[in-house]
């Protein structure tokens, strides 16, 4: 079949399924992710040897170690997947839900329901627990979902998918709930971002590279996920001992993910003292300091700083540092260099907290804490698909909620226009 | 200069006045949207002369007369503008408000802080008073905007943007906070639509073919407006002098506007006795019936509807009429050929009502009232920028809150990540 016609068929099928999973009850759902819970668990063995296909096509394609990681579907990795099914099933329900409800003179009652958005697609990578994590997000919401993983993972992907799709029928969930689509070839996405008519939004979870190509390409709306460059600025009025405490857990408490902190602003009247202790304390747990001019002028054997470090998002024990001589530099700094993802200041000033607060333009921006929380289950969202770098429909943290839009809602008793 | 160069020294202005008027008081928004509107009053002679040009110009290109009075700045017009300008001021600034506040276990308070978006893009066409509503809702909810007018407008919306300009700047708004591309060029437009970097959102406002081009050529996201082709249905269980009422007032209050009724599906059991009165009283008001076999059985007389009507917003005194044999019909009905925009259950019945608001997919659904009433105004939103068919970040009549996003923002005393 042409991959024209069978995207079609796919978001038609897609489509339909959307109007059913709208209304369909929270029970039907939740029952729907626990049977698929119980069809991983009950089927392992395939979902291992389907990956283990992908897991030799990738050696001999010459995958790099850490590629062929991310693809692996360990058995820890698996039991992940079972857990965060069943506990999405936990989850309050956002569909239906009415709030703003109010009286106008009329007598009209004018209100906003929560409903699903309809069909979501997602563009992703290697990793293939996403498919299961993305696809019981929106069955949870009431979406359905196209999921166009990446090319390495195509056959964990299929097992994944089908397991969860028979899970979903024992319990009464429309088949084409959650679609994978099924070829690898690159046309296949081209024609997903202009289907417009089927689907309704697009997330790319990946790097930069995919999340642009979407975005240049797609008609249909896209919710972006780009880097965490996040930021911490060290006001002067601070308590030093904290201040160390929350740079050492932003850093070093799991340098690989998006909200680490990756650059490091200090006032100029505390940056000494802070320094003193701060910079052994980072090069014992292995972090590599890039310092600025100030910084290297107590400092001078730190490896120095240059422009691209500001931008860039390490992942990895490495940190810029850089000396300020106002909160308002630093706020400056960090709006031009940072990626709007997560910024916090450490301060005991009120003013100077709410300045910062009102003008880092972030999609999370802190006081007092360290930059890690910036997560779903952190804010009490109970999951996450993502955290939106966009600043419309969601940012930051992307939970249930934001997987739904509203309508309005009327209630009457025949009032008519004057 | 060139376009592109042109466009993109607007770009950085606007991103600059974006980030000052994000941080501005309140009363220095009102003040400028007050002083706009004084300057307006007193400079009223040279928006007429300006818009005086356009019309000739307008003439000598042959545009027609529907076309001509929408281009005129009348008196009253621009006394409307005034007035708009003044109520705009009296709103409630949506921007800094906190909400969803709640603590977590550690301490951590988590809330969301109301935000602007940032630069906003609107792409109309020739209504010039649109220059001045968009202009200042942008302003009051801290946006800068970049206005794109139809080019047969264009020294109308130079004069008002000028003194719109010029009345800010007494009340001391970023200079820039409100530009209009001042050239007609289409390339412009095709510029504007790549100025991701620059630019936030883009509201087109305008016919289907305006619409689609930006959504065909955006890089940035869209919010559309398309067309209200709204339906109501009348269920069995009605109060027939009620629907009756609803009914014309929905089709003949405003016709030419977008929440105005364009087509009526009927319960059989109740539909020749609500016929008998409502055709004639229709008719008497000038209203073009369009009638499904069914209706024709009993009023032969009628013109036949055909399948394309069912899709048509007229915008006119024409209405098309059709019997369904139950709710579940009706709503699929109303889900295949409405628009998405604003459609009413007339019902007795609270199991049909509910599901009626649930099912139906569209924007703004009602229960026993007229359509009419599908406006941010009637909702109690104070004012509206648009009426948005899509489903993400805004659906429904768009108020001041809509042009605004959120942030996260955190008050920690000292946490960290275990």
């Amino acid at each position: 079949m042409e991959i024209a016609e069978l995207m079609r068929e796919i978001g038609e099928r897609a489509k339909e399924s959307a109007s059913e999973l709208a209304s369909l009850p929270t029970k039907v759902k939740n029952d729907a992710l626990l049977q698929m819970a119980e069809t991983i668990e009950e089927r392992r063995a395939e979902i291992k040897e389907a990956n283990n296909i992908d897991i030799e096509a990738g050696k001999r394609a010459g995958l790099s170690s850490a590629m062929l990681d991310r693809l692996l579907l360990s058995d820890k990795r698996i039991d992940a997947m079972i857990t965060s099914l069943r506990q999405v099933a936990l989850l309050d329900d956002p569909v239906g839900e009415i709030y703003d409800m109010h009286t106008r003179p009329n007598g009209l009652r004018v209100g906003r329901m929560r409903v699903p958005i309809g069909v979501i697609g997602i563009i992703y990578e290697s990793r293939p627990n996403v498919t299961c994590d993305a696809g019981s997000l929106c069955v949870k919401s009431g979406n359905a979902v196209i999921l166009r993983g990446g090319k390495e993972a195509i056959n964990s992907n299929k097992k994944i998918v089908e397991l969860m799709q028979l899970g979903g029928r024992r319990a009464g969930l429309p088949e084409q709930a959650i679609q994978l689509v099924p070829v690898i070839e690159r046309e296949a996405v081209n024609v997903m971002l202009k289907m417009d008519k089927y689907i309704d939004l697009i997330i790319p979870r990946g790097g930069k590279g995919l999340i642009e190509t979407v975005v240049q390409n797609s008609t249909i709306p896209v919710i972006k996920h780009y880097d965490g460059n996040c930021f911490i600025y060290v006001d002067e009025e601070v308590d030093l001992k904290e201040a160390k405490n929350i740079i050492i857990n932003a850093k070093t408490q799991r340098p690989g993910v998006c909200n680490a902190l990756e650059s490091l602003l200090i006032h100029r009247a505390v940056a000494e003292e802070l320094l003193k202790e701060l910079v052994p304390a980072l090069q014992e747990r292995g972090v590599e300091i890039r310092a600025d001019e100030g910084v290297r002028a107590w400092f001078p054997e730190l490896k120095p700083a240059v422009e691209e470090d500001w931008y860039t998002e390490y992942l990895d024990l490495i940190l810029s540092v850089g000396i300020v001589d106002t909160i308002d530099k630093a706020i400056e700094f960090i709006n031009h260099y940072g990626s709007h993802h997560t910024d916090a200041i450490l301060t005991k000033n009120y003013t100077k907290a709410l300045k910062f607060l009102n003008q880092v333009d972030s999609a999370c921006v802190f006081v007092n804490c360290s930059t890690r929380f910036s997560d779903g289950g952190e804010f009490g969202m109970g999951c996450e698909i993502g955290i939106s770098t966009d600043k419309l429909h969601a940012r930051g943290p992307m939970g249930l909620k934001e997987l739904t839009t509203s309508k309005f809602v009327v209630f009457g008793t025949g009032q008519i226009r004057e």
